[in-house]
């Protein structure tokens, strides 16, 4: 803000304008930064919130080129972006976050998996494969063996993209694209620990927060922060995120999402270099917001304080089973009257079954109590249609 | 929201587009709720956070029947607006907040302590004139003894439209409009209490806030919350602002100022049917904002829950004396260096001496935490051009 040379406000360019980029849009207009926003679906959640909204596909190289012609840095919300348009336009000097490089690295998980076992990070132990045919040959020959995880190389996200293969009963689950073959496991809990850094090199991390994923969705449930685990495991967790953003010498903010086995040895998972759905609570339970932390790491501010406010615990707002169209929500004023309840939805005009519509952030005065309203909540609110 | 018949999302009218319509806009789109609001002015602190920004005046009879075409509901940030095009919408359906009614009582001075002394709520005895001669001559009589204080009866704001008079030399400030002229009250503190109230009747109270009003401004520069003041005196206060609110049958938000004087007497100063800058402090000190708070009266949800998350203290960023353009902020880094400090800019191009640019919320441990990093920060952040 300060830092800005030509006169007036910060254009801040975010591809794209999903929920997530639609609440970076909220944090800044706050701090009275022009948010630009490129997006190819006009009902976008963020159309409604930023200051202009350009029709863009993230995707497109030439959309990315003209899209930084408006704006003074630019923003991902989402990994699935044209990187070699980024590249270009990072070269030009236009200040890109997440680096492309980054990009490049986290949006093949392949990669991904080459970098942690290089910088000596706990992950478990994979095998690449070009397709199906080169993974059922290994698994034929004894290389591979039940239980195990396949990963899409590219274009996973929300737990689309990955098969959990038990028994050779699965096997008509595997993808045929290229894939990362994992060990199975035996998760006693998920974990994710968001680190922010700043070109200073100053490196904070929100509180760690345990998620709950949905067996039947594979989507995310339900988020509790603070994590409930032994001080040394939320120490070793925030050191592994701390290591990660400082070997991808990154400036932005990275979510960093850990399993914890039923030895209490930690396993990371996926990362993801942006804010994410396991920040949600920090809106209403953290003194600073992940979005804004964002914005302090990306303009180079000191970053803000971590603390929590309350303990909380976060429910997503998922579209029920059985609707599809314009979305009406069920059981709100309910939600409302309980306590603590925070409310966000994405203002998605339509439904449908197990989209992401909104959240709840429900704060107690201790975990106990905020728990205990989530399950007095749960399943009262529905966005039917 | 779900109250809403027709399909797709609530489309809020908002009148007008200062920093008060801009953070209101911002609260609502975090419910997915869309914002149209109504300015003369294209740089207008809302237009950069609205879904859709209206050119019109709000002292514009046809400006604003027009725009109702295009909204569900009106609320209004500000209290000089063309009432009469109000009173028609609402007979017409048009759902209005604040009351029609309460503008018009509002809107003049005279009216309003006539009302208090109907209501029998505890205010400085008062004398009403149509002119400075009236007034002039009732001081020569000796009806009207120095120190008096004398308010305009319309068009009133921040300080302006009251003038202190403390004796014969100060008689050149006398305002000819139509006035009131009250007794000074021998101040020791000013606080104000911001209540709510739903349809269902539901009322709350934010908690007791000082303020610190600058002599040379006549500006808030300092709220304090909670207010360091006698239990009693908080429930007197908290009982005031009820009382007022249910006496106007008011659906919405009402920031209500009082006088403590030396004798622990609370005095009714003025009030505001609207979010107010008194409570700018909640969006970061109080699980619900004001203007989330305002949402769910409006939109007759059960009221959120008004408990302090940390103690605050807020100031007024306004803009530095000798300068007038484009705004640039100096010190901002320094004051977001210092642990929880929320900056809030409201996004106004240029800057002028004394023009409300944004606030800081500085929350603490506890008050004294709080007011320790206020003096630090104090004078170190200017707005400059």
């Amino acid at each position: 803000m300060n830092k800005k040379t030509s006169n007036g406000p910060i254009k801040l360019g975010i591809i794209a304008g999903g929920q997530l980029g639609k609440m970076l849009a909220l944090a800044a207009s706050n701090w009275g930064i022009e948010t630009i926003v490129m997006d190819d679906d006009k009902d976008c959640p963020a159309a409604q919130s930023c200051s202009v909204h350009i029709f863009g596909s993230r995707l497109s190289y030439e959309d990315i080129i003209s899209f930084a012609d408006n704006v003074d840095l630019i923003v991902c919300e989402i990994e699935h972006v044209n990187v070699e348009a980024l590249q270009f336009l990072k070269k030009s000097g236009v200040p890109i976050f997440p680096d492309p490089d980054i990009l490049t690295c986290i949006q093949d998980k392949g990669l991904q998996k080459d970098f942690y076992k290089k910088e000596n990070i706990p992950t478990s132990a994979y095998h690449k494969f070009e397709n199906s045919d080169s993974l059922k040959q290994a698994i034929d020959k004894g290389l591979i063996t039940y239980p195990f995880v396949q990963k899409l190389c590219k274009g996973g996200y929300d737990g689309n993209g990955v098969s959990v293969i038990n028994s050779v009963k699965d096997l008509d689950k595997l993808f045929t694209e290229p894939s990362i073959v994992e060990d199975k496991v035996d998760i006693l809990k998920e974990i994710s620990v968001i680190v922010a850094r700043n070109k200073n090199e100053e490196v904070k991390c929100f509180p760690v927060t345990e998620m709950e994923i949905s067996e039947h969705s594979n989507l995310m449930e339900k988020l509790i922060c603070p994590a409930n685990l032994p001080e040394k495991i939320l120490i070793q967790a925030e050191e592994i995120a701390i290591k990660l953003i400082e070997k991808f010498n990154m400036v932005g903010l990275l979510a960093v999402e850990m399993f914890v086995d039923k030895d209490q040895n930690l396993w990371l998972n996926e990362i993801a270099p942006r804010p994410h759905n396991s920040g949600h609570h920090t809106m209403d339970s953290v003194i600073t917001s992940q979005y804004e932390q964002l914005l302090r790491a990306v303009l180079n501010y000191p970053l803000g304080s971590v603390s929590i406010n309350k303990p909380s615990v976060m429910l997503n707002i998922l579209g029920s089973e059985g609707f599809t169209g314009i979305a009406r929500y069920e059981g709100l004023e309910e939600c409302m009257g309980i306590d603590g309840v925070k409310v966000h939805l994405y203002g998605k005009k339509e439904t449908r079954p197990n989209r992401k519509m909104g959240h709840l952030t429900i704060l107690g005065n201790d975990l106990a109590d905020a728990l205990k309203k989530a399950d007095q909540i749960k399943g009262k609110l529905r966005v039917v249609s």
